[in-house]
């Protein structure tokens, strides 16, 4: 067993009593948080680090992304969101590739923990290599295989017995740090009777489901005219919600809407850079949270948001949901960070992680927060929220082993990463491309 | 004369031609760019620069701030602006010294130039601390004293005719890289005779005018109810446009008030973050730009944004007008980057700069955009826009002269900054706080 003391920090704990500690420690064993303020009189520990007025808080979770997708940053910028599935991503992923969601993923969890992620929920293919880049690099992840439920699967290389083989073989791997779910992509991409199907199997095996809905105003009419039912109520009505169920967007969302959500316990995942540069909405994100729905963050792809940048998230949610409410006291003071830390651990299935506190697992960064950029401390969480960026991340821990230290990744070779990275992209980019799948709402 | 090459960059003109070069050199001939792809067959380098691929690009201009409030951050959060001004900012003011001016100014350039700033239009007071420190640190600076023209207007140290001396002190000094401008508060704060008697002495004198208007909708009505005008027909009514005038914010106008604002070339800059985060409201941007008005980014000051950083600004502005003209491809390719450094610096008063083109000033930046979160390149301005931290600026170089070299600072020391800056604080905080001055729209 290894016991660390983190020393002189100032913690920000983002639990119930939602406490900012000065000259606090902080003591892990294994791959738990022990004590917070002072270390027991008898802890020992292997490595204590004096953190000289540093902060510590929980890690991010990015609750909802595509990891491998760094491969299309900036492939699709500009564009309306029809046009930037149809002409676009899905033409490039024509060309994907086992090794390129692999080398994407590794390139993205470099972006990741250096920005102080410490776990992600993905929706993507080729799901066994994300599990072996995220066991390599010692996050945390729940993983969902998109499936689309259509008569051309083959083409993405799963079919549902094998979702449900990945599922049984990953979900609790990696000495817990994995969970894994089911990916149905979304209402308005799979047929009906194969959403009905998916949920009776997830709840016959206690079997999560990570999807998107409710996406765009569009999608909402088009639900309405088909089923009868916003896409919510579809969801609900087709049983996906009777299992732990994971939304991604619900930014077009009825008061109705909002009460089976809360009702099922369904965790709400929104991506703000991605529903503001895409021109897709805001979701209703304090009146969800009034509601009791577990709201967390997510960066969405690098195809759409460009960037992993949870610090960006965060602000942008603010940003928009005071302006767009013409209310500035909205998700104040410490909201945006719990959103994207206990909120979001949650979201993935970890339910004691995202805070720092005794019994907590030890998913923690440090924020180098003594730079000139967050001075002066006259509120140390609006410093947090406002002033950070990615890179004054200087340490990160998860379930007790430092991945980052002094800005130094420690399970993760970069330049290898890069290299492989550009290899395999280039090999992407010199097969044909061909229309893969029509997007409509 | 110092003669530097800057060899294998990414050049990011945003020129007239707005073109992307790869494995470009630029020639730097004292303060100015003498050649841009290759250089000169004579040119002889004192030193020569190898960038291995990273971008070079026009440095930033901030063209709306109040440097010194680095004092104020974190200290008004969550806030409506009323409560922000009456009840936090302007208690603050009341303690006001001209040192916390010097160093509150001092850490801020330490921020703006890290995140690659070469250039602000500063709207405060004790102007000439801010012009020391101004000199000091290298960079360009277009200064502004605030006046609110009231009879109590002593307390805040300044009357019309010690701005009038600031201003032929300052206008052109530091080998030029200083700008002086007149500073009256804006229309809901001076009183009307005021405002005509500064624009009649700025015409007389040819000095341009750096106001604050039409923030929020309550500003609009006022100025109807008190003058029959909007906030912007009655600046242009009372002559304030017959000089170079530069203003912030600008939130909510009319179709007049755009045609006035073109006719009369005034600029407009707009403060993404503190429009958003206060609920004031969308400047019409895209509508602006259409008529051919000059529109610049600021970040305003600490003590509303919280942190001063463009690129934030950039972002936030594309996010916000996407979302709220429900259309994905407004701000596209370099706008964002184009309104943050070609536009900043006409709005500065620095008309040759602001591009990487011969014949324009040598105020330009290094990003390193071989790190992992920029990969990979499909689209060089878009990961620019959408993925740059302050972080990732490695060098800065204004009017030929390197402030930072490999993200170490050439012309302040950080640290005694910081200790100068902490000790003023201490001191101002230490001193009995009072009600100022009342904001009422």
């Amino acid at each position: 067993m290894s016991a660390t003391l983190l020393t002189h920090a100032t913690v920000v704990t983002l639990d119930r009593d939602d406490r900012v500690l000065n000259d606090a420690a902080v003591a892990i064993a294994d791959d738990t948080i022990v004590a917070v303020g002072q270390p027991p009189a008898d802890f020992v520990a292997d490595e204590v680090i004096d953190l000289g007025g540093r902060v510590v808080m929980p890690g991010l979770y990015n609750a909802h992304t595509h990891a491998a997708m760094t491969f299309a940053r900036g492939y699709a910028e500009d564009l309306p969101l029809e046009r930037w599935f149809n002409e676009r991503i899905w033409r490039l992923e024509s060309a994907l590739t086992p090794e390129m969601v692999y080398w994407g993923t590794l390139l993205a969890l470099v972006e990741m923990i250096r920005g102080g992620v410490v776990g992600f929920a993905d929706h993507y293919f080729y799901m066994d290599r994300v599990a072996e880049a995220v066991t390599m690099a010692g996050m945390r992840a729940n993983l969902a295989w998109a499936v689309f439920g259509r008569p051309d699967e083959a083409e993405v290389g799963i079919t549902v017995p094998q979702t449900l083989e990945f599922v049984r073989r990953y979900d609790g791997a990696a000495d817990g740090r994995l969970r894994a779910m089911f990916g149905p992509h979304s209402p308005y991409l799979c047929p009906d009777a194969f959403l009905a199907r998916t949920a009776a199997v997830a709840v016959r095996e206690q079997i999560g489901i990570h999807i998107h809905a409710a996406e765009t105003a569009a999608q909402v009419q088009a639900s309405l005219a088909r089923y009868d039912m916003t896409p919510i109520e579809f969801l609900a009505d087709r049983g996906l919600f009777e299992t732990r169920a994971l939304v991604a967007h619900a930014i077009h969302t009825t008061d109705v809407d909002l009460e089976i959500l809360a009702r099922k316990g369904v965790g709400v995942v929104v991506c703000p850079v991605t529903h503001a540069k895409y021109s897709m909405g805001v979701a209703r994100v304090p009146d969800m949270l009034r509601q009791g729905i577990t709201v967390a963050l997510g960066t969405d792809g690098a195809g759409s948001s460009t960037a992993l940048n949870m610090w960006a998230e965060m602000r942008t949610l603010v940003l928009v949901q005071r302006l767009t409410r013409q209310d500035p006291t909205v998700l104040a003071g410490s909201w945006p960070l719990r959103l994207a830390t206990v909120n979001g651990a949650y979201a993935l299935g970890f339910e004691k992680a995202g805070m720092i506190a005794p019994g907590y697992a030890a998913d923690l960064i440090v924020v180098d927060i003594l730079a000139a950029h967050f001075q002066p401390l006259h509120d140390v969480v609006a410093a947090l929220v406002w002033c950070t960026q990615p890179a004054d991340v200087r340490d990160v821990m998860v379930a007790g082993r430092w991945l980052l230290r002094e800005r130094r990744l420690l399970t993760l070779d970069e330049t290898a990463i890069l290299a492989g990275f550009h290899d395999e992209l280039a090999r992407m980019l010199a097969r044909p491309l061909k229309q893969f799948k029509a997007y409509a709402p």
